[in-house]
């Protein structure tokens, strides 16, 4: 609660060394998919129910779990002759030639072992005509298919739901082309996140997307999921910085659309459905985006704040007086905090407590600046008793620890067995409502762990997210699941959503997760609409069926 | 050509105050609509062919010069039993309750006074129903309709071409809400530009879409045709920026795509297919945008450059080194500051010549920063030897001396009696060569003025414009309109962009002038998918018919 601690750290900070590196970003890229749902990162938060099963027990087909999703009686049945024209395109993994279904297994079930399909076909095109003749083909013959990029999604939508064909991408992975002066790179959508950003790094880029599973995600899918992720606050969402794509459509035409071009105002922007549409019209082969250069220097401030009207303030005065260096401004409330202190034991760079926590990152062209800048907005809001504390990376590690406190809130959450997970945007004036109307529900229930029922089912109701985005993560920690649980969670927290006009899938999609869901975000016109999109690209319907909107 | 010009220069500005009025814009937005086309600043250039009559002529009707064109015979005309109708749902300006041509003139003629249309009907709907209502019965009538904004584009897009109704939305202009806290703004389509940009200057905000017709134009047509214009390079374009639009479709259904959400991956991102459309699928009728901090200090350096090259390299050092404040790098050819200087008799900021000339402007949230930044860069470019010379302004009147040799640009083309325009996109390292190309035509060709030839037809070729965003002008001033000058430029100029992948229109959109040429920069596929798009939304094709994309 002392103001001498923030000036101090400002002080000892303003000639700490550029960090060119991103050290947040390596260690977000590391071992995602050995380490299982606990240990994914903020961005890549698991799906709204925790219905991950561990590593080893068998995963329930999706057919089972979700009953009332029946096979489309319009699909054909693969037959030799299917087998065989396929082949004469391109590898394969089929039963008919001897694959197991272990062999199958990777492109059956989602990383988080909660979906799980049953084709007994993986195709793998290697050319973008490769994938026309596959779909005119799947297109003829009435074979639905599921587009695969690098399976991280968090809804089931890159698997199949029953025998679906898998167009996996993964040997379209080439970059096709970089211009160093406009930062414009094309590749195939099969190339890895990570491996488009190392790309980059080398020539003094960055990739205008970042997110926890950069390691595995292809950048076809991120733009075909149109991935938010951790740097949209700076650089915008895929809608701005995707500049062209190359899909191809259900009957096999190839949709040329990989311009080159900031501005192109010749008809309308058809590229814009495909971002986002998780492919349900088309598969994305290649894209373009512009590409900023890499950042030379970054900071990172943890503050505490009295009360979310104050962490409102805070964001104000922060975009106000770093403006064009900020890149994250992330909120987390006391609960999370604390349980990120008993999970791991550690004690909290900042000394005193409140009931939010609010951490800064900048990321600028120029160290020395950036630090006064940075400096500069903690003693104002310090000064204008805005926020009670603060403190100030000083160092790459401190840089990492700082971090820590907002991205080890989700491995933290899980300690207790099971987790309800809720990805949703929200008005920003009403983001922490929520959380605040969610535990008095589970209070008023008697669910809520208080102290003199320390064993109650429900150990806390956490909200945490991507302020800057108006994207709220609400965590529900239970030591079990509990219908009673569940019955005041749904539809609860989608009509609480529903009546502010926010989303119910910010960042993380529809897939087969969210698809019955859709209508508390969308109207009926609105949803009439897609659907005659739906039906005008996919009139046989064999796109990623059983998924995304509702017929 | 004296590396110590530039030191000087920065030396001295190193305390400058800070510019936090932006005196460019304020320039930018006076009387435009008086002063006709030949003020009209840089985003905003006249169109392709300087059909342009003097203010006082009769301007020729849009179906005598475009005789191809024939009016739908599927189309409606209109009653007196229509007119009871419309002006039962709001104010009318109509023929038969006697309106006279003059009266109609301004909502049937262009600003640029080159299209006219022969309507006899304008409604001016005051609510999102009424703009409902109006299509409704349009639709089931078949009378054809035009959308009409602040009727600043520069491609006929927004006047008829026969008898359509025009929709005037100036009515509706109200702000709906604004909330400062996420910068997010929601109003009316018909809130002029300048308007809502003041509405957010007296809040500490910006509009992040600048432009010279600011003080006419609307927001809604800025949407609708996707405008460019001066802050691109640092806000991005505005399918990034806007998060929402309400718009009705020509059945009379209200789309409400009105989300105040940065991220709602919930469907097709259907308010993308709006930006840009030209008023082809359905009448926007409000709009929510996400709205940055109004930057505090501004700079400006105006640079001498030997070679495309060195642009280019300028250009990468300059993203660089400026990265996060950027927010201009315009690029001017020799031959156009010789022009300016030939016309306004002033002499040139910098002292000696070189083929190139570029203009970088930054906005920032601290002066002191931000002129130690764009004079360490300039220091670099000297030192390294990438520019010839630079200079930087001191003060708020050396702010808009600099902006006025790129300013002045177009108005000193205009001193000879003709320009020949096009509005491009190029990939970036092709950009300045379609000027060489056009010139080595008109040259062989014995059209371009030469010391033996001062009097030939072609006063110059002439390249500037948008470098941040591969876009160019190119401008052919002309002593005289020319057989064969125009039968030189096309179907030359379209091919030669279309062999690059580039765009015949950068910002400027379609309309009725660039219609026919969009096969240039779209292919068969693309257009054939448009196509079903709009046969979609308008099945009797009522949208603002004969123009965008054809049939």
């Amino acid at each position: 609660m002392n103001p001498s601690n923030v000036l101090r750290n400002v002080a000892r900070a303003t000639r700490r060394p550029s960090v060119a590196a991103v050290p947040r970003q390596r260690l977000l890229a590391t071992g995602l998919r050995l380490s299982g749902w606990r240990t994914v990162t903020t961005t890549s938060e698991v799906a709204d129910k925790p219905g991950a099963a561990p590593a080893k027990k068998e995963v329930k087909f999706t057919a089972d779990s979700y009953p009332n999703i029946q096979r489309g009686s319009q699909f054909s049945k693969l037959t030799a002759e299917d087998i065989a024209y396929f082949e004469s395109i391109c590898p394969i993994v089929s039963t008919e030639k001897g694959a197991t279904q272990d062999d199958l297994e990777s492109f059956n079930t989602d990383w988080m072992r909660k979906y799980r399909g049953q084709t007994t076909l993986v195709v793998k095109p290697k050319t973008t005509e490769d994938v026309s003749n596959i779909l005119k083909y799947c297109n003829e013959r009435k074979l639905a298919v599921v587009p695969q990029g690098g399976n991280t999604g968090l809804v089931g939508g890159s698997v199949p739901v029953f025998d679906e064909i898998v167009i996996n991408m993964s040997a379209m992975n080439n970059v096709r082309s970089f211009d160093a002066v406009s930062g414009i790179l094309t590749c195939d959508a099969g190339v890895i996140l990570e491996n488009a950003d190392s790309y980059l790094r080398e020539r003094g880029f960055i990739f205008p997307l970042d997110l926890g599973a950069k390691g595995s995600c292809h950048v076809g899918g991120n733009v075909a999921t149109n991935a938010g992720g951790l740097r949209l606050l700076r650089y915008g969402s895929l809608h701005g910085t995707v500049l062209g794509v190359e899909a191809v459509l259900p009957d096999g035409t190839i949709l040329d659309d990989l311009s080159l071009l900031r501005k192109n105002n010749t008809g309308y922007d058809l590229k814009q459905l495909f971002i986002g549409s998780e492919g349900t019209i088309g598969i994305i082969t290649a894209i373009s985006i512009v590409c900023p250069q890499r950042p030379k220097s970054q900071n990172v401030a943890l503050l505490l704040v009295e009360s979310f009207e104050k962490v409102q303030e805070t964001f104000v005065k922060t975009k106000e007086q770093l403006s064009e260096i900020l890149s994250a401004f992330e909120m987390m409330d006391i609960n999370s905090q604390r349980l990120v202190r008993q999970v791991t034991g550690k004690s909290h760079p900042l000394k005193g407590e409140a009931p939010f926590y609010v951490l800064i990152e900048t990321s600028g062209s120029n160290a020395e600046h950036d630090d006064e800048k940075v400096g500069a907005l903690l003693q104002n809001l310090m000064e204008d008793e805005i926020i009670l504390d603060g403190t100030m990376a000083e160092s790459e590690a401190q840089v990492r620890e700082l971090w820590t406190w907002r991205e080890g809130v989700p491995e933290a959450l899980g300690h207790w067995g099971g987790v309800y997970k809720y990805d949703v945007s929200i008005p920003l004036s009403e983001l922490y409502l929520l959380v605040e109307d969610v535990r008095a529900k589970m209070s008023s229930l008697g669910l809520l762990s208080t102290p003199e029922n320390p064993d109650n089912v429900v150990v806390d109701v956490v909200g945490y997210g991507h302020m800057g985005d108006s994207n709220l993560h609400l965590n529900i920690p239970v030591r079990g699941f509990d219908k009673r649980v569940e019955k005041a969670l749904e539809p609860f927290v989608y009509e609480w959503i529903q009546k502010r006009r926010g989303s119910i899938s910010a960042e993380h999609g529809l897939g087969v997760a969210k698809s019955e869901f859709v209508g508390y975000s969308r109207g009926p016109t609105e949803l009439a609409v897609m659907q005659r999109i739906k039906n005008m690209f996919d009139p046989n319907e064999i796109m990623n069926p059983y998924k995304y909107i509702k017929a």
